[in-house]
C-alpha cells in the first residue's frame, strides 16, 4: 500500500520529520512519500495560513492520486483544503483532527485537545462542532509554543505533561490528543510523564500515527469518503489563474 | 459609510449585478463599491472553487481596510476566505450566509435554505453545525440551477417558489433564504409567488440584502469581530509564494 | 422611519433615559418615540414583574401599529410580551436579549452575558436555550445592583469590567453582552476597562443599541416576524376584563 | 391532601370540566378545588391569551398558597404565569405540558404531542427546547378543533386516532401526549382506536392526570421547585396599577 | 397497589434497609415486597457488577409481575437489566437515576448528582446523555465512601453536604440527587445541611422515594414503557443455559 | 497480532461464520480465533439477550487477555458486555457499532443504519446518543430478516439494498452501515445493487470488517480505552454465584 503526505508547508525540515515519523509508525507493507508545497506559508497557525495553503495543497493531492497512492493525509491540525480535496479526488483523504477526535471518543468519555498556541483554542472548538463532538469535547488547551520550535522535544514533552495534568484534573479529560502534528513521536513521553504524576490511566493520542492508521484501514477495505458529501465539482468550470 | 463587496469570482458580469444590487439596498449615506478577483473560479460552487478563491480574496479584503472602508461584504453564501480575513483586519468581515440564518433564526421557528445546488446541500449543514444553528434549519432544498444561469430570473424565482412551498409543507421551514447571493432581489417575488400559492405568512431572505444591513449596522455601532476568536497571525511568519 | 421604543415599566426617568439613549444611537433618517405603561411594575427584574407588565405592554405595542410605526423595540432583556404582541401585529417587535445573543454569536466563538441580579442568571440561560443559542452562551455573571440602582455610572461600569474579566478568563468568553437595556451607553467605558487591564480584543455589546440597528435593518428591508411561527389570534375570542 | 387546580380561563364550564375530571383522577386522600379568573381570556390558544391570564393566575396561585394547599395545578398546556407563580410560592405549581413531557420521556424513545391548532404546533416545539427534551420529541401534530369545541367526544377522540396513527407511522412517535388540558379523559379511548388500528404498543399521555399525579407525589414528599432557579422578587419592588 | 422492589445485589442486609426505606415512604394503599437476587454481587459499583447481576435481575422481574404486583423498582442507580426487563413484562419497570433525574429537571435549571465513588461518575454522564438530559446536568460529584460502608448516616449525610455545597457553588446546581439508593433517608438531613451553610433553596432528591412514587403514579394511571420501544423478544429463540 | 473475536452466541454456525469473515479480511501479520459462549442465547436481538449473554462475555473476554491476545472484538452490534470487559481488562474491546458509526462519520455527512428487525431500531438510536452521535445519524431501517434467516446472501443483500435507497433517497444518508454482524461480507454487494439503482457515490460499511481494522490500528499504536472511563472494579468485592 502507498501513502502520501502531503506536508502543507514550505519549510523542508517539517517534511523529513515528517517523512521520518510516518514511515517508523507504517505498517508492513505500507510505502511512505512526502511532498512539500511550492507556494505556501511556513507553518499553519492560522485561518489565514490555512488559506494561504490551500491552492498548493489540492494540487499536491490530486497529483498525488495520479501517481496511484492508495490514500492521502494532510499532515496538519488545521483543514487546509482537506475537504476541498475530498471533492477532486475518489481515494481517502485522511485529517487528522478528524480521525483522531473519532478514535479519541471511541477511547473514553471525554478528551482534551493540547495544542501549540492559544490562538488555536478556538479552531479546535470549531472543528469538533462541524464534525459533531462538541458533547465529548472536555476543554483545548495550549503549550504556548509555535510550530517552528518544537524541535525542543524534552520542553515540548514537559508542558505537554503540564497541560494534560490540568486537561485531566480541571477539565476532566479521560483521553489527551496531542493537539500538532508536529508533536508526532512524544505520545508515549507524555504518557509516561502523566504517569509519574500519578495519571496512570489516561491514554495520549498522536494524531499524526491515528492518521496513518485510518488511511491504512479505509485503504485496505476500499472505502472512502462518500461522493454525496463530497461532489465532484461541475466539469464545465472554467478558471483563470 | 463606505462598504467594500468583495465578489469572489473572476467573471465581470457578476461584478456588475453585485453593484447594482448592493447600490440599490444601500442606505443613505452608504456608498458601495465592488472589486473582482484577479485568480479564482468563475463560481464559487464547491469546496474546490472555495479553495482556489481564498488567497485573493484576502488580499481584496486586506487592500479594502488598507483603503479605510467601514466594513467588507464577502459576496458568497460559501466561505472562501472570510474566517481567514477576519485574523487579518480589524473592520467587520460579512458571511452572508452567517448573517441571513442569524436573521432567520430571529424571525421564525425554524428556516429552510433554498440553494441552486443539490452538491451544495451538505454544505449548508456544515454551515449551520460551525454556527450553533443546526436546531433551527428545517432543510436544504436545491432548484438545480448552477450560478452562470441564474440570469432567467423568472425562471430562477420560479424554482424558488416550488421548493419553497416544499420547505413550507413538508419540512415546517417558517422562514425561507434564498441560498445564493445571486439571487439578490428575487426575494419580494418568491414572497408573491408563495402568496399565489396561499402561504402569505413566510417571510423571505436576501442574503446579500441582509449582509449589507447587518454591515452597517456593525459599522454605525463600532462592533466588530472578536480578535479572541480571530486573532492576528504571528508577525514572524513567513511566506514563500 | 418611526420606531416606538416601549418602556415596559411605569417609571418616568427610565422612560426618559430610553428616549435619550435611543435617539442619540439612531441613524438619520430615524424618528424614536418612547412610551411607558400605565400599569406594571416599576422595573422587571423577574418572571412575576414580566407577566404583570405583559398585557399593557401589549395594548401599548398594537397601538403603536396603529399610529403606524414601522418597528417597536420592548426595553427590557426580559420577555414581558413580546412573542404575544408578535402574534397581533405585522412590523418587527425586536426583543433584545434575543437580538443581542444572535449578533454576539455573529462576532465571536461565545458569548457572556453580564446582567444585573443573581436571581437572573437561570432566565438568561433559558432565553438562550428557547432562541437555540445553548451552546454559544460561554457563562451569565450578575453585578449585584438592581435597575433603579444603575444610575452610579462609573461604578456600574466598574462592576461589569470585573465581572467581564471573569467571563473572559475563567469562562473563555469572547465577546459581552451587557445584560439590561438600562446598562445602554456603557458599552464603550467596558470596553475601555477592559483595555485597561489587558483585554483590548473582546468586544461589549449594548443591547439596545443592538436592537436599535437591528430594527431598522428589518423595516428596511420590509422583513418581519413569520406568522406561521406567531399567527394572528383567532377572531371569535372573547375576552373579559 | 389539597391541591388547587387554576382553571387560567374564564369560562364556567371550563371548570365545571376540570372539577370532574379531577376529582376523578384524585388519589384517596387528595381533595381537590378550582378556581376560574376573574379576568382573563375565555381560552388560551395563543401567547396573546397566555400573557392576558397571567396576572390573575398569578393571583390565584398567591391565593391558594395562602388559604393552605399543598400544590397547585395551572390546568393548560400553555403557560400563562406559570413560572412566575413559582417565585411567589413554596409549593409546587405543576404544568401539565412539563410533567406530561418528562413522563412520556420515561415511558419511550420518542414522543409526539397532538394537540388542538395547528397555530400552537411551534409552541410546543419552544416548551420542549426550554425544557431541554428537543431530542425526545418526535414531533407536534393538531386535530384543528378548537377549545371550546371539545364538547364533542367522540370527534374529538376519533381526529385524535387519527393524528395519532401519523405520529406513529410517519415521525416514529412511541408515546402520544395529548396536548390540551380540555382533552381529559380521552387518553384510554385513543388507546383503543389505536389498538383496533393494529397499534396496540403506543402508550396515551394525559397530562392533566399526570400534571395530578406529579403534584400528589411531590406535595407527599414535601419537596417543591428549586429557589436558586425561581427566586422571591425583591421585596422593595413598587407595582403601580 | 403492590410494588415490587428487587434489590439487585446478594446482601441481606440491603433488601432489609430496602423494604424499611420503601414501607416508610409508600402511600396508604401501598404494599411494598422486596427480592434479593440469588445470583449476583454483592453490591452494584461497576459495569461488571451490573453485567453479573442482570440474568438474575430479569428472572426476579418476570416472576414479579407472574406474581401480579402492579409495577417493579430496580432498587439501583446503575442499570442492571432494566431496559431488559421492560422487554419481558408489561408492568413498569422502574429505574430509579431515570426518574430522579425527570424529576430534578422539573424542579429547577439544572441538578447535581452527588454519588458514592469516583469511578461511577461517567456513568452519570452516560445515563444523562442516554435520556437525553446532558444540558440539564450541572456536574457529578462522589463523596468516595462505598455502598457498603454507607451504614454511618451522619458521615454520609456530613460528605453529601460538602459536595453538594461545591456543586451549587461551583458547578451552578440548583437541585441535587442523592446518586445511591443506599443513601435513601438522608435528603431531608442533607438539605437541613446545605441550610445550615446558608444554602436554604435548593431540593435535594431521594432517588428510591421518587421512585415508588412514579411507580405508584403510573400504576395508578393505567401507564406503562411504550412496547414500540421495548418490544416483546420473539418467542421462537432458544436459549441455552 | 492475535485478535480474538467473542461471539456473543451459543450457535456454532454463527462462529464458523465469523472465523472464516474476520479471517479473510485481517492484515497480513494478524491471526484471528474466535471463542463462542457455553451460556447464552442462541442470537442476539433483544435488550433480554444482550442481558443473558453479558457474564459468559466477560468471561470470555477475561479469558483472552489471559491468554495474551492484543485485543478482542464482541461480534455484535448490540452490546452485550462490551463496556463491563472494558473495566476487566486492559487490551482494547471493540464494538462493532461504536467504531462503525465513528467511522462512518468520518466518510460521510450523516449515515444510516440498516439492521435486521424493526424491534432493533430505537437500540441503534440510543447506542448513538450515548456515543454523541445523534446528530450524524440519518435513520434506522430495517430488512425484517432475523439473524438466523441471515444465509440467504442474495436476498438478504436485495432487502439491504432496497432499505438502503430509502435511506439515501428519503432520510439523506451519505453512508451506509451494515447494521448487524452477521451481514459480513455484503458490503460490496450493496454497494454494486446500489450502483445498479443509480446510486454510485454511497460508501457502504461492514461493521465486523471495520472492528478488525480499529482493532489491528489501536493494539498497532498501544492504545486502549480509558483507565477512568472504565476504571477496574475495587477488589473488595465478593460475587456469590
Amino acid at each position: 500500500m502507498r501513502i502520501r503526505v502531503v506536508v502543507p508547508v514550505t519549510s523542508k525540515e517539517c517534511e523529513i520529520r515528517a517523512l521520518e515519523q510516518y514511515s517508523a509508525a507504517a505498517s508492513g507493507g505500507t510505502e511512505i512519500s512526502t511532498v512539500l508545497l511550492h507556494k505556501g506559508p511556513a507553518s499553519v497557525e492560522s485561518a489565514y495560513e490555512e488559506a494561504l495553503a490551500g491552492p498548493d495543497v489540492l494540487a499536491q493531492i490530486v497529483q498525488a492520486e495520479k501517481e496511484g497512492v492508495d490514500a492521502v493525509i494532510s499532515n496538519c491540525m488545521a483543514d487546509p483544503g482537506v475537504e476541498a480535496a475530498r471533492e477532486l479526488v475518489s481515494i481517502p483523504v485522511i485529517w487528522p483532527a478528524e480521525t483522531s477526535m473519532h478514535v479519541a471518543a471511541m477511547l473514553g468519555h471525554k478528551f482534551s485537545v493540547v495544542t501549540i498556541l492559544v490562538r488555536l483554542i478556538p479552531l479546535f472548538h470549531h472543528h469538533a462542532a462541524r464534525i459533531g463532538l462538541t458533547r465529548q469535547l472536555a476543554s483545548v488547551r495550549a503549550v504556548n509554543i509555535p510550530v517552528l520550535e518544537l524541535d525542543d522535544r524534552a520542553g515540548v514533552a514537559s508542558a505537554l505533561v503540564s497541560q494534560s495534568i490540568r486537561a485531566v484534573r480541571e477539565d476532566m479529560a479521560h483521553v489527551i490528543i496531542l493537539g500538532c502534528t508536529g508533536m508526532a513521536g512524544l505520545a508515549k513521553s507524555v504518557e509516561e510523564g502523566l504517569r509519574e504524576q500519578g495519571i496512570a490511566d489516561v491514554p495520549v493520542i498522536d494524531p499524526a500515527t491515528v492518521a496513518l492508521k485510518v488511511a491504512e484501514a479505509l485503504a485496505d477495505m476500499g472505502l472512502s469518503h462518500s461522493k454525496r458529501t463530497y461532489p465532484a465539482p461541475t466539469e464545465n468550470e472554467i478558471i483563470s489563474n
